[in-house]
């Protein structure tokens, strides 16, 4: 990486983001445990399995139609848990606000993330906050930590991923970014539109429930389905064939996406899930998830191929097929 | 709080911190975890006892002398878990990033986290990169969040302080807080001044080790060692008693405070802990303080006397005695 300024992409969830993490950050942090680059850490603590995650929330803006910095900030860190196999049991809370800040906003948002944590039976056991001066930030930025404890008795991970797998996703993709980029844009025409953000929890303890042969699980926020979709291939050296007539999206994202020229491939999701499991089991896993809130809108929407290097093939829906490369970085920033 | 806008001082460490935790935060998240306010939330996973915290750093400026904003953040949450018994295992990295920021300062920051990880013996497991447009955050600033394992059999808590108890401090007070003041006015006369930032993990396993009476610690960052104890008179009804004479500042950070006007005893530290303890072990505590690198300066400052509604009470060095109460909100924002 021969940038010498840091760039939004590298925030993006894109090619850049991967490059500043596996050659910056990796090389000095180096342990097993965080190369595995899955969404928590796995970590033995006395004799148990746990995961332990963290996500800085920067969203713009703060207050959008489907929740507010503050339910975000909670439903993220429990879905980065629960991809992977944890039951969310606690999180930490930092804030850091602008001076200035209005009282009421923070009560607001405070509030939010109570009532969320509570909604997901999570406690906010530790916190910090700090200031700083007016122009140093802009509003509040929140982090989230989070600590779940591992039932689940096989590996869930990137590298459990077999040729053959079903992949699903749990519901329509890119209702978050979307709604951001709405609001942002003052496209008060599509009214429709809400974020997806919703916490995962209690959909994946029901397919975990009902299928001990789920292999991978990941939430598609930064970049999209698309991008998480291209990490995994690179990572796996698996290629994965998606067919994009099966990608459910709604008419009001791809609306929005119409006039504002933005793939919902792409785009941020804040309470989706993307599975790889063994194909036998696909179909049942698929009503599991049909039959819970989350996961009404879930497909089947591909399968893994061979171990040939790895690569995201779109099966088009006039009948082509292409490669999908690891976005640069989605040019929407601030998205989470 | 009828305060309608977030004031420099709600990040000062003092009463209005104070105020925005126990007014604000508290009343949404409530939890019996959370409410003790300790420098760590102490949690069972398992059958074992943990601790886990988190703290964002803002500090401006990101290098000072004595260290950086990543060393700073290791050292700083390492310290959180130390003070409530833990023995570091782990932590997490979350940055904010400014567009723009410049490579080599993250990898130099990066460089010295890592390097201070190690040193302490922790690892960086897990993290998470964002990135805000130009103007939107100052630079960058990290949010660490970490877990100890406890294995000191009593509890150490600001409950478990008995009317009798010795008060000592591990080091000279201010040396934190004087060195960025320093270096923000640009006061290069004062060469010699460098941060305490350190870990206090290995000191602090040492005291442990030599005592099962040691009650509660307590590490003096924003506020210092001054808003600290009388937060801790407050909260547990007792009447601390401090000798001014016996607190140690080095000359160079009494220089400072004498020339900017400040008091040291209110100056933050990141490499000093307070601890109360049962006062027949305080001189073999002291013993084992000073034998070590981050305790050569260690002192006992005062006692704690009785339950009687709780008050810091400085007996200062002309004979007189004076009542300390809880500082508004340090004037130095940033600090940490
Ligand atoms: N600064 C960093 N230092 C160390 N590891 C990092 C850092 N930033 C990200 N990572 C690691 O890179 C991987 C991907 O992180 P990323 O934040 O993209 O995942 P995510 O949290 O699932 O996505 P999002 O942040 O969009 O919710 C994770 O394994 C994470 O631990
Ligand atoms: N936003 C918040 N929500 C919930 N609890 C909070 C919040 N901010 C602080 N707290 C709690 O208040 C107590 C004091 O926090 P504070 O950050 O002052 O302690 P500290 O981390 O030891 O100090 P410093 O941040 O200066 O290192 C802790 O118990 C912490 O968990
Ligand atoms: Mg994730
Ligand atoms: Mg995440
Ligand atoms: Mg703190
Ligand atoms: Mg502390
Ligand atoms: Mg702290
Ligand atoms: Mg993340």
């Amino acid at each position: 990486m021969n940038r010498e300024r840091i760039l939004l992409e590298h925030g993006g969830g894109g090619l850049l983001s991967h490059e500043l993490v596996t050659e910056v950050f990796l090389p000095f942090f180096k342990n097993a445990c965080l190369e595995r680059l899955e969404d928590s850490a796995v970590v033995t603590l006395g004799d148990r399995k746990f995961c332990f995650t963290t996500d800085s929330y920067v969203i713009d803006p703060i207050f959008f139609p489907g929740g507010d910095i503050g339910s975000l900030a909670v439903h993220g860190t429990i879905n980065d848990l629960s991809v992977c196999g944890g039951i969310p049991l606690m999180l930490s809370a930092g804030f850091i606000l602008e001076e200035g800040f209005p009282m009421e906003d923070l009560k607001r948002i405070t509030r939010s993330m109570a009532e969320a944590a509570k909604t997901a039976g999570v406690s906010i056991v530790t916190g910090d906050t700090k200031v700083v001066a007016r122009g140093a930030a802009d509003g509040l930025f929140i982090n989230t930590s989070g600590i779940g404890r591992i039932e689940y008795p096989s590996p869930l991970s990137v590298e459990s991923i077999q040729p053959g797998d079903a992949i699903l996703v749990s519901g329509t993709i890119g209702d978050h970014g979307a709604t951001v980029l709405c609001k942002r844009k003052e496209l008060g025409l599509i009214s429709e539109i809400r974020s997806d953000s919703a916490p995962l929890n209690g959909l994946v303890a029901s397919i975990l429930a009902a299928s001990p042969n789920i292999h991978c699980m990941r939430d598609p926020t930064r970049g999209g389905l698309g991008a998480i979709l291209a990490e995994i291939a690179g990572q796996s050296g698996l290629s994965l064939s998606i067919r994009e007539a099966e990608l459910p999206v709604r008419e009001e994202v791809r609306g929005v996406c119409e006039i504002l020229g933005f793939d919902p491939f792409f785009l941020a999701n804040e309470g989706k899930v993307a599975i790889f499991c063994a194909a036998p089991d696909a179909e049942r896993i698929l009503d599991v998830l049909r039959n819970h809130e989350y996961g009404r809108d879930a497909r089947i929407i591909g399968s893994v191929g061979e171990r040939d290097g790895g690569g995201l093939i779109l099966q088009t829906i006039i009948g082509g097929s292409r490669v999908v490369d690891l976005p640069l970085g989605e040019l929407v920033p601030r998205i989470c």
